[in-house]
């Protein structure tokens, strides 16, 4: 059909079943961003995407016009480039680990990141329990420290894909973010916009995760990869288990604690298994590394140290406090500590993610409501992951608070959530699906 | 539970198919109502409606809601009251039919219509044909016209159930009008703030319809009557064939023409045989007919010229040219007429109501935005109903339009949608279920 379909028209459809071509997608989102279409029509549309799923040609649709709301990044001139995405987790600090490795080996990394949603956390939020960090700078600046620094991650900026955040927040008040093809428009018309040649995805599957299942997850990677094709970017990725956080934190601070270790050459194996892998990933796939040789050239640097200088520079050029990654008191920390402890001896089958997170965010490491400021000290320290032996009155997570009332909820509460096996558990796989 | 849900938690709840108690359903319209929650939390609660059904308890609870919105008429003075209501259709007519009939049998009729929704015509812009009528009285007028001429039908007003004109409003600019519990709470708020104590619902169900089939019209049907029941009003209902239009017109002015030639003796068999019956429904559960006796008594109006008579009275009592009764040319008339011809020799097997009614959208009969005017003059004339025998060549449809570019596109559109059969193909019955 050569004239698109009214707003009307295509939501009736749709709402049938009956497949509108994609030119009508595009000229309803149009509309809606230009007043043609109302806030309630793009709402229905968003339940029917999230109730009956939307094609591929309607997502990419969807995600051209997205980018069409905002600029564009050219970062031609950098050589190559890389960026990086997470669906979203608890205790994901990936990013504090990845982006200094990748830069190390010579990837230009020129990321965006977003603030804790529900109960995930968000890259920016971590990076500002930094004392001094600064994640909102100007596009040229960000260019620049990329140019001179070889990385820089900053806050998503309205200059970009404007139209997403109108999207985005109208997902967010109508129970509507979870649809595979909103995912994948909103994550891909961020990283096409933001310029990077190479993108690593790690997607999250499980309880704490948007997606249930590696099923799942692998659907709205696949799509994601398709949206990139026709822009001549390489995607790569991963679906990583979210039953249980990564690492060993949940909250800002805290978790910056754990990426330094990693970049110290400790930390918790999990985050540095995948902080390596994404590195590896945006290595091989902006070609300064040969492929199959990435993981190998990503551990070498932080062996060498020279993530780990990296990292510093990354930060200092940004405005924060470099010795946050070789010394832990340069953080914010909480005044109150309470244990949780393993019930009877035994082995830990469950640290359920989705509650841990929730947990956090009431504790203050989150935002209950968008307005709210995050609290960087506060948060969940884990002394034992899941398969781990622990021993009755051993400490399994530690509550770091600023209010005693708050803290006590959290460990009455968490004490209900764990559970502690008599027979022996298995750890569960980190990696449980990859484009590889 | 006893405090109700918080929008976002109703949505979530129900976008996992979770049920939601019917107390969190009045307080999330409440809300709405009052500004608490958007319209686009509205606009996807009710595409949920449409994909996952409400249960009948919700339905309630909206029902009293959108009753609470407004006044309700008390009709307990002027004698044995009715009202009827359809679900919708196209070329439905019916109610230009039956309320002057029901009249002239001595039912006090006070109804109130509505304007077109989707493909489907309304009673409003059918009245609004006629030169003059006036469908917006105020209710002091409305009662004493009931009371002094037998019946009145005027545009629903704002002072009855104003929320359901705000919820239709959102409805229908969503696609999400076709919802059987949404229709349910929509109409029976209408009608029993109506204050009428006898109701007769035809149920349209087929292609053209809000209903597919006759147990899904069913569903809706008795769902409508216990909404009824707490409220102590009479309702009788039957489901009727919309798998091709009703009459032999789809248009404002066309339609007008129809109900008059039945009024006057003639007319299309079917719109006769429904209009009849909604009058007899009226008059035997109003009580001013024996039951049984109803139809015999309705069709006397026709042949003793009551029935012609009041309708006049009625048309005159609200400003309108009595003449478009007995003088077709009183009406407005289109200036462009291309036929629809028939391809060859048979017997025309498929009408289908959907496509006509969107047909007759596009020419200017409805509306594809809620601002925009509707043309009286322009629609279809159904020459020929499934089951006819027509010889190539034949006029199967007249298209009436003012623009001949438009013209040219609907009969080119239309002479792909009728089907001619070479084997002799059967009339569909007409009334296809009933509470009789």
């Amino acid at each position: 059909m050569s004239v698109p379909l009214a707003p009307l028209e295509l939501l009736e459809r749709s709402r049938r079943g009956e497949t509108v071509d994609a030119e009508s997608v595009a000229y309803f989102v149009r509309n809606w961003f230009g007043g043609g279409a109302t806030d309630a029509q793009m709402a229905a549309w968003c339940m029917l995407a999230c109730l009956q799923g939307l094609d591929s040609a309607a997502v990419a649709a969807l995600t051209a016009e997205l980018i069409a709301t905002g600029d564009r990044l050219d970062l031609g001139s950098l050589g190559p480039t890389g960026d990086t995405h997470s669906t979203g987790g608890v205790g994901d600090t990936t990013t504090l680990v990845a982006v200094p490795i990748a830069a190390a080996l010579g990837v230009r990394v020129a990321k965006m990141s977003g603030r804790g949603l529900a109960h995930t956390g968000g890259t920016v939020d971590k990076l500002e329990a930094i004392p001094g960090y600064q994640a909102d700078l100007h596009l040229a600046d960000f260019v620049r420290q990329i140019k001179d620094v070889g990385c820089a991650v900053i806050s998503q900026t309205d200059r970009l894909t404007p139209g997403d955040k109108r999207l985005y927040a109208l997902r967010d008040q109508t129970a509507t973010v979870q649809s595979a093809g909103l995912i994948a428009a909103s994550i891909m018309s961020k990283k096409l916009a933001g310029g990077a040649s190479a993108i690593a995805l790690d997607v999250k599957c499980g309880d704490g995760a948007f997606f249930a299942t590696p099923e799942e997850a692998r659907h709205a990677a696949e799509l994601m990869v398709s949206l990139a094709e026709p822009w001549g970017r390489t995607v790569r990725w991963m679906a990583t288990d979210m039953s249980q956080p990564l690492g060993g934190a949940v909250g800002n601070a805290l978790e910056v604690r754990q990426a330094a270790a990693v970049l110290r050459g400790a930390g918790p194996p999990d985050l540095r298994e995948l902080g390596l892998r994404v590195a590896a990933e945006l290595a091989e796939a902006s070609g300064v590394a040969p492929v199959g040789d990435g993981l190998a050239r990503a551990e070498a640097t932080i062996i060498d140290g020279t993530a780990l200088a990296m990292a510093e520079r990354w930060v200092e050029a940004q405005g924060g406090e470099p010795a946050v990654w070789t010394d832990d008191d340069a953080l914010p920390s909480a005044p109150i500590r309470l244990d949780v402890v393993a019930p009877h001896d035994g082995w830990l089958a469950a640290l359920p993610a989705r509650a841990l997170g929730e947990a956090a965010r009431r504790l203050g490491a989150g935002r209950l409501h968008p307005s709210q400021n995050v609290d960087p000290a506060v948060g969940l320290e884990l002394r034992a992951k899941v398969g781990h032996a622990v021993t009755a009155g051993e400490p399994v997570i530690v509550v770091h608070a600023r209010d005693m009332a708050l803290a006590e909820a959290c460990v009455a509460n968490l004490a209900t959530r764990i559970v502690v096996s008599q027979t022996q558990v298995a750890a569960p796989p980190l990696i449980v699906a990859s484009d590889a």
